[in-house]
């Protein structure tokens, strides 16, 4: 166990939009609140999972939806809260401690707010390593643990609790409840036992965004190369270097879609790279050849800062770098790809780790 | 209160179609389910509102969607009573009986599956008088009862908890989960207790439809004229008879929407009428003349048997008589109309009860 002051959110949101991989939606808002909640109500206790008794429950907070809408659509600032109270008043007994379900983004920070305001302890990890666009995206799944009862809340104060057939439809039913209650929701779900948790979240997350942030705001201080700071500390593989040519974004079934077209400079001149996103960069391609496919992670850096760029916040003529980084090896597994490969999105193309697509 | 045995649903599912106007669904499904709970269970005690302690719980049961695909889609058979129980759980404690939320179509004997399956009363009454659309447009609305906590099944094994802050949130939220679910499901909703039902219901419909069924049946059997035995068994008034010359159906946004064309025939030779619907019929025009309007009852009825023919099953040629009968009283108040009046449908035209516009 260790102790979250609000200052440390800072690192935590700054290598949270690494994960993120475009999506998991700009972590401003969500980190003050998370701050206004801890400097209220003291530091948040996080813990690692092995800390968690075998029958005590976790649950995730989260909030879903179009992260172009989220920045738009602020929220009231409590329902976060009042989700995860939703769906403790149904459980009818008390849920020990909440955790991020993607540490991408706004998700990583969310959690702090119901901790802190609740004075309950946060798990150290996530349930994807990253941040995916829909929710039977994650690592429980794999071991069969349903996504409901789920609660799902929005900043007008409706509220519902789910309990579905699978976490499929959990995806389907709570995505147009969002969709209708205006693109955004917060939710609270996978209630997991000390014992599941265990087995099926990823663990040290938190912690290992915190160290992306602190690596990050170190290499400004020391006038480092931020973005061979980011590659370092993430094992990661810098696949292109170059300017945003073109964009094209839409708001389309609750979600960001869109495509991203980098011209290539230096060692990358005269070529071009174009980068497909549903929330987050799923595939980025030169002409056929893929140099990098979800699961994996595709990170776009600004070249001056190394932070990380969110899908929303892209515009024509950045300079960045795109960053490739392998994901938890859960996600290589059969079940993995079948859930989060590149051909669930509709792209015919074989995964292939992205150590291996480097190397090529 | 009366025994209500699986035989006397014939009646009561017959007659339920005139309040229908066009929508409820088809009874045929809802009524052998419910015949077949109780056959297994025994019969139903149907009880007046007033045999209900002031503070004993009462909450409807009902079928959400598209009638189009309701016909087509069968439900699982227990989907209606798994809503009640999972409204009843959420509650915490139990639900003494349970209702109609419109009497129209398989909305009318839902309830007694309901009651049969769990052993509870059935209140004597519905929240509309007729079948309406939306679920906001109901009397409990007008007196500020929520629609909330409501509990959305499927056949799946997909179930929700809603709460919401106004009963219009609850049909947009609700409304689009069914969709998602297949265009159809199965609610329960407006817990109230036994005072507020007392004020807020309309009183006594079940044993009205079952007269309204009662009726025609004697009038086959003794026949006579099955069109004016409706007629006078609702107060009602003739205002069409022709034959259906054209059709335009559509399943939208989660409704049976379109118009039926009748040409006229006898007295009505050489005119046409127009007839509107979202599920239910809400406009009769001859040109820009109104004849009747919601929230007043338009049903349409098959010249031969006087049975009330819904919007599904409405085929070209069909010769018709159409019935307009007057609504309860308070749909025609300021806020009855404001919920269900033709402006909220987008019709420029000022309500005039359907007494009036007959005698002009």
């Amino acid at each position: 166990m260790r102790l979250i002051e609000a200052e440390q959110l800072e690192d935590i949101a700054l290598g949270a939009v690494v994960l993120g991989t475009g999506g998991g939606g700009d972590p401003y808002i969500g980190k003050l609140l998370s701050q206004r909640a801890i400097e209220r109500n003291g530091p948040v206790r996080l813990i690692d999972v092995d800390e968690l008794d075998d029958d005590a429950l976790v649950a995730c907070s989260a909030g879903m939806g179009a992260p172009t809408v989220m920045v738009e659509k602020i929220a009231a600032g409590t329902e976060i809260v009042e989700a995860f109270k939703a769906l403790q008043d149904y459980l009818g007994k008390p849920i020990y401690a909440t955790m991020s379900a993607e540490a991408g983004g706004d998700n990583s920070t969310g959690p702090f707010q119901v901790a802190a305001a609740l004075g309950i302890p946060c798990v150290d990890g996530d349930l994807m390593g990253r941040a995916f666009p829909e929710i039977q995206m994650v690592t429980p799944t794999l071991y069969g643990i349903s996504a409901t009862p789920m609660a799902i809340a929005d900043e007008k104060g409706n509220n519902s609790i789910l309990n579905t057939i699978d976490n499929k439809w959990t995806e389907t039913l709570s995505r147009n409840m969002t969709i209708e209650m205006g693109c955004t929701s917060k939710i609270a779900l996978f209630v997991m036992t000390g014992k599941q948790a265990k087995e099926a979240i990823v663990r040290g997350t938190i912690t290992y965004i915190e160290q992306i942030g602190r690596a990050l705001r170190a290499a400004h201080a020391e006038h480092r190369n931020p973005i061979e700071t980011v590659r370092d500390v993430t094992n990661g593989f810098i696949i292109w270097r170059g300017k945003i040519v073109d964009l094209n974004r839409r708001t389309e079934t609750g979600f960001a879609r869109g495509t991203a077209l980098i011209e290539g400079l230096g060692e990358f001149e005269g070529r071009t790279l174009l980068i497909d996103f549903q929330n987050e960069f799923l595939i980025a391609r030169e002409g056929d050849r893929a140099l990098a496919t979800t699961p994996d992670l595709i990170t776009i850096l600004d070249s001056e800062s190394g932070h990380a760029i969110t899908t929303e916040s892209l515009r024509y003529g950045f300079r960045v770098a795109v960053l490739g980084m392998p994901c938890d090896p859960r996600w290589r597994t059969p079940g993995g790809l079948e859930l989060a490969g590149p051909r669930y999105f509709g792209y015919d193309v074989d995964y292939v780790p992205i150590e291996e697509r480097a190397e090529q």
